[in-house]
């Protein structure tokens, strides 16, 4: 995979490179922030993970830039072993690629949720919900519309594994957990893997003073999981500053 | 019409598409949200109706994936129909369009004030609205310039319908009714159709929690009705937090 | 000067519909909203003023649809004159071109200012500060940097004409007068100029629950003002939310 | 170099063309305000720098309008030289190109800190944030993931320079210097660079009333940096608003 092969547009790496130009647009990953991670659910090797790659501006990634994993977590291509130039625009006459520091948390949501897509954002309207209510250790919300584009999961105690059974109901009431920051994002992979578990029916987890992981079956219900969610949170700031309750007794 | 085919930049599926990427972009139909609906007021058989699919990603859509009905309210094509693949770029290997829910409501728009396009959106100026004033069951605002782009719209006692007599006034109340949101969004259409009984000089139903109704005698009417609710609703609550009555006495 | 007639990008008639196409962006002439006239400073015949139609979506205006004018004030050209289609994407079957309410308004610009174009808006930020300083005949604001995009005009004595003379600076106090709002837009016109007069420093005029007008001496003049001005109120807008006085003393 | 003559895009007069565009939509150099200036550090002479000219629209620069001086300070090409037509789309008959007012500020960049680009911007966040705390003069922030996208930078006591040597950390607190403005912009340049020589951790520098300075290593790093400042403003502000301390204990 060189710099300058083409990529089909829904190649993985493609996704990718255009969701993250649509997650700046809206703010949510500027200043190298966030990160996105896809696996070929539709190719040869379904085990095969892209992932965007860190310390570089999210909405001038190109194709050739990512890091290729196979589950459950080896990596086996990076951009550093090409012998083509770098893609992006970077200016940095020697950029080293890094792999995104949240690789583990990625690779934790593919593993125990079988995943298809990890979105990773600094979105402003998670991390200030995490502000807003310091004192909780899940964000909980009720009766509004948008939470029907959420799936309802269900632990299967047969397979032990978690299912999708369908989708949020209007009265549902949308259960994130918060887990704490850490200094260094790799050491959150403990506290979200407890999260994961102990939250079989989310399927987003915020980050205190941070931002959120959202995944979903494919890179598009990931895409709108996240958009989903994101707009919920939005909503219940407006909501807090009128003094409305975010659940509906 | 299968989903290779080519639409003309006019034809209301073509036109829906891109009014979906417009109202996406303004945050009003992300996640799967929302929804638009055009008769082929201009076609053969104006009773003809295009209506986009549900649980889909709105900016996405193409032509080809329209539902289509002929009013009163048969659907006489699906895009699960075609022999050809879809043309959205969903990765779901087997993806079922379903018609969207909201449409028999758009149904009752069509059939009982003789639109020419529906709207429904998730605006959170509109959802905000019904939540701030929760114990209402109208919305009024009066005395705000661009209420002028909204029609005067008056009951014909001999005919029975409602008819476009000219525009509002600058000092025109703007009165929208709110209903109750349901768990089904097709539980709507009672209380919708008694709304739209009940205030014939109303172009759009608020729904609580939930979004908004917005319908016209064309596409464009539609659209411009709709832009200038929303500028509305969304001045409202700059208003409302600064202290400042909506209707002026 | 037929419908289907190119004209080169930087004709007034095409410049009208870029910049409406970046105002309806700012949500400043959504839902028809607003307008801009531009007179053909570089023309064979400065006295040519192009304006665009009332009750038309701005973003979609083509050029062959303007009003033309010859100034003081005599309409030369209306798009219904062409035995061409229709530009304009607007549906409606036989829709009837008006000129724009604000015609008289724009038109007193120029004749008063000697302007070389005129903008209005119906920006929120114009809104919400008529609103919250409902009391007040003038906005005021002093000491941001963003003032010394504006021009310090001053009333020449022998000629009787209002000249620029440079730029604000940092400490000046920016004053804007505000009218109240009419039913008709055409009845502005008598409070519009007596604001002009009185407020010989003014390059912009509000319009209580309404929006602004906005000049100056090129089209790129007038865009500017406007855009430093509608930066300016926005400010104001978040000053008083937090306390902070708009004129340092 | 004409006016006509090609850039190849990543030329630095054509990167501060493609950043004033990006700047423009978010509202940080709108109404002419704000300026980027790049080094060409890749270039033949590293000592050579591009500087936006004054007021003119920065959204609509073209790469042969800019001003070009060789470090430590002597202009050396102005546009004005040019014999070809300004390609800028500004229709004022006789426009005379002005070096930035904030050329001394940039140059002071350069010289004390190495800078590979400088990035002056009207922000609205860094406005805001001087006045809200008009009684400061530092801005402090910290336990906010996005601190990390900011350099770690100290002095290195034998060379006197300042170095980055890595990244910030979660726990840090980000400090800026907010110098007070003057009349005249030029006018700042010796308290610009006290708080350069006061704050050796700091890559940038608040202005109040006024906006913000931005430098980096790279263009991109110094774009990454004001991107990450400017979240972490925006933040700040809703932060405040909500009575969350910016400082965590």
């Amino acid at each position: 995979m060189s710099g300058s092969e083409e990529f089909h547009q829904n190649h993985p790496a493609s996704l990718i490179c255009e969701l993250c130009r649509l997650f700046y647009d809206n703010g949510w990953v500027t200043g190298t922030g966030g990160g996105i991670s896809i696996r070929d659910v539709d190719g040869e090797n379904p085990n095969i993970v892209y992932i965007a790659p860190s310390g570089i501006q999210k909405e001038r990634l190109q194709p050739g830039e990512m890091f290729v994993a196979e589950l459950p977590g080896t990596i086996i291509k990076t951009p550093n072993d090409e012998n083509s130039l770098p893609l992006s625009k970077d200016l940095a006459a020697n950029f080293k690629y890094k792999p995104l520091a949240c690789t583990p948390l990625f690779l934790s949501c593919y593993n125990m949720r079988d995943a298809g897509a990890c979105i990773h954002t600094h979105s402003q309207n998670a991390v200030m919900a995490t502000l807003i209510w310091e004192d909780k250790v899940e964000f909980s919300m009720s009766h509004i519309e948008q939470i029907k584009a959420l799936p309802q999961l269900e632990l299967n105690d047969k397979t032990g594994k978690v299912e999708k059974v369908g989708s949020m109901q209007f009265y549902d009431t949308m259960v994130l957990p918060i887990i704490e920051n850490t200094p260094h994002e790799e050491d959150l992979t403990d506290s979200l893997q407890e999260a994961i578990r102990k939250y079989p029916g989310a399927t987003a987890v915020l980050v205190r003073r941070h931002g959120i992981y959202v995944w979903g079956e494919t890179v598009w219900k990931a895409k709108v999981y996240n958009e989903a969610i994101d707009y919920l949170l939005e909503l219940a700031l407006k909501m807090h500053q009128n003094g409305i309750p975010l659940v509906k007794e």
